[in-house]
């Protein structure tokens, strides 16, 4: 197919799961696409917690984002930050004082961790959304158990192995049932003052359940498998406070030196760009073609949308979504440059997956549930199945096998300070 | 065996080539060991090279220390940064407050990157000693191949395609190679606006020749091979000054972006806190045994000293030097508890070896010289060999097969910084 001399630009802002599904799909179209992101990687989030808990390396998670589109000569990727929109002048603007034309505009910027007004809490519960986030806890919890080991006075020693995650979504479950093992089989034999599997793991929920997105006899399943791993949960119980020395929760004050924070986010700036509607959480509300109210050349996807188009409930904030929103985008484009038009996006739900401990899992496919090892089995395959890579399939195999038949977790470093670091 | 009750306390200060390795060959022995370290892993440095340069992730080449001697209870891993040591009361004194009695001491405390008198050259000049040195060395080569293809101004693009490598020891001959290989078979594909091709690679050295260290004829090997792969050979050429602009050496200024130091190191601060002598670069000198001079329970090994004991030429700062002197300090001790003496320290020199670039090395088994090919096979396998553990092995060798069959290399993160960085 040539392209014509003077063909219609897209923009892409975000390089996750929805913006390059629609760079992919826009293969083969009539168009030029300049791709935008302030990172050089495409990161594969839903394993990001198995980063932050030493069990795989930075690199096993994440690509070039280059590299991915180096066979699509028609794409260009720009490592710049996106500092507005002027959609007037159908211009996108950048930190660094330059701008890029477009004649349609794709905005898959994604979210970050919310404090819920309380911000100040992120130094303290630091949250898991990029890498260097996951190297920090990482960090955090390696030095504590470090610190521990050090440490004389018994309660002192108590809040240095007491770790707590608020909020029991699938990363707060995930990052507990794995905490729990790392203690349980990984460290035990390394320390020679403590007991790490004393470690005391508490996860605290402010609803009524964990896996809220899940059945309840799967969210009932999930908690007893975490609890029979150790792991305190805590339901229908608010954070009040976060402090370098713990958590107040339900009036009751947890002393603990590890604090994560798995309980909300808020959408990229994308809806202050536009100056457009958006809910609480800096959702931008989008039209059933996913375009932005009033701007009809300008698409919304991904984490930084709400959507209602799942039998009128809120599609869920997950790869595989942003990734059906991708594609309806660039299906779109395509139909629009035919001068077609597609019918509204509906999104399908394949189902809910996640994992517990070290051999356990949740999914839920609708007609079907599983639970236990057969569901960890599927979650496993399926996860490497959607890695990026024959090279990153074999190496986080690799890596699991050797978690799994031997609790050696590959990626125990303390990087980014020396014993100096205060924590 | 079975311990005294009150046994003999040795600590060791490193857990580097040296001190790892005394601890290792103290197996058995009656005594009670405490090792101390400011990091939490054992890092391989010499391919350390190799994280710079985006081809093997971090977890690849380091191991945390107590997982390694997790089945030495006798051994206690302190994660603590040391301040000094009194002599007169046997104890060493932590940064923390906290102090370790001993009735012998291993210093084994390395060295770090030297810039003779220019400490303000290191902001624009990283070295390459620790994990974050390489991440730091590998964010500033790939933000500079992101920059040059946003740059329009054609100097100013020049200068962010000019790589500059100070030193041409092993460290410096093997990141021009490999920085080489980077830009000519790994990177073209992936930019659009620049020609990664064409990006300029020199190694400036103040003395004659590359690989100092080796045969006449291995150098002049090295360098034709570094020249056939485009790299320029500055020699006899000191630095005077460096930048964040560029490099000025032999009267010339060179504008480049990216400047990497390779060119000296200087000991830890063991000669400092013992007040003991010292050479120029802060190298304990050290008695025949290996003991400190007038401290005759104090051993020191590895980079931190200086010790004639190879035909009277210096010991080089290589890994197989520190382990074989670790190896002594571990039997000397032995020997002193059974009421014997080792004779002297002799160092055995197995060979010396260097990659050039991604099929190239050469090797030095004194009357045995090898280059080209065959010498880079044996390169590799030597460093998968000398790996810690068969998981690594593979990994490494994964990483490796896919450098060598498909250019890709898996660690090209730029983290710890978005698009924001200067640089």
């Amino acid at each position: 197919m040539t392209t014509p001399s003077n063909p219609h630009q897209v923009v892409i802002v975000g390089a996750g799961f929805g913006g390059l599904e629609a760079t992919y799909r826009l293969a083969g179209a009539p168009v030029r696409i300049t791709l935008i992101d302030r990172r050089n990687h495409h990161l594969f989030q839903p394993l990001l917690y198995q980063v932050a808990t030493a069990s795989l390396a930075t690199s096993e998670i994440a690509w070039p984002i280059r590299y991915l589109l180096r066979n699509r000569p028609e794409v260009t990727t720009l490592f710049a930050t996106v500092s507005g929109v002027d959609a007037a002048s159908r211009r996108v603007l950048l930190e660094d004082g330059g701008e890029v034309n477009y004649d349609t505009l794709v905005l898959a910027t994604g979210a970050r961790h919310a404090y819920f007004g309380h911000d100040e809490w992120e130094q303290w519960a630091p949250g898991l959304k990029t890498l260097e986030d996951a190297t920090t806890v990482r960090r955090r919890i390696l030095v504590a158990f470090e610190r521990a080991e050090r440490e004389t006075d018994p309660v002192r020693r108590a809040a240095r192995l007491t770790f707590v995650i608020i909020g029991a979504g699938p990363t707060g479950v995930e990052l507990a049932g794995t905490i729990a093992d790392l203690a349980r089989d990984t460290l035990p034999r390394d320390f020679r003052n403590i007991d790490t599997r004393k470690a005391r793991v508490v996860l605290i929920e402010a609803g009524p359940r964990v896996l809220a997105g899940f059945p309840d006899d799967l969210s009932a399943y999930a908690q007893a498998s975490l609890e029979r791993l150790g792991v305190e949960v805590m339901l229908g119980q608010p954070v009040t406070e976060c402090t370098r020395d713990g958590v107040v929760y339900g009036g009751k004050t947890l002393a603990a030196k590890t604090i994560i924070w798995a309980a909300g986010v808020r959408a990229s700036r994308a809806a202050e760009w536009l100056g457009a509607p958006a809910d609480r959480a800096c959702r931008l509300q989008v039209e059933p073609d996913l375009t932005v109210p009033g701007h009809p050349d300008i698409f919304a996807i991904g984490d930084t949308v709400t959507i209602s188009a799942w039998n009128g409930k809120p599609v869920p904030g997950i790869a595989p979504a942003a990734k059906q929103e991708g594609r309806y985008v660039a299906e779109s484009i395509k139909a629009r440059l035919r001068g077609e038009k597609l019918p509204p996006f509906r999104y399908k739900h394949a189902g809910s997956l996640a994992q517990i401990g070290k051999r356990l899992a949740v999914i839920d496919f609708g007609r079907i549930k599983l639970r236990g090892a057969i569901a960890w089995w599927i979650w496993g395959i399926a996860h490497i199945y959607f890695l990026i890579g024959l090279r990153n399939r074999l190496a986080v195999a690799m890596s699991w096998l050797w978690i799994h038949a031997r609790d050696q977790r590959a990626a125990r470093l303390i990087t980014q300070g020396s014993s100096k670091v205060t924590g």
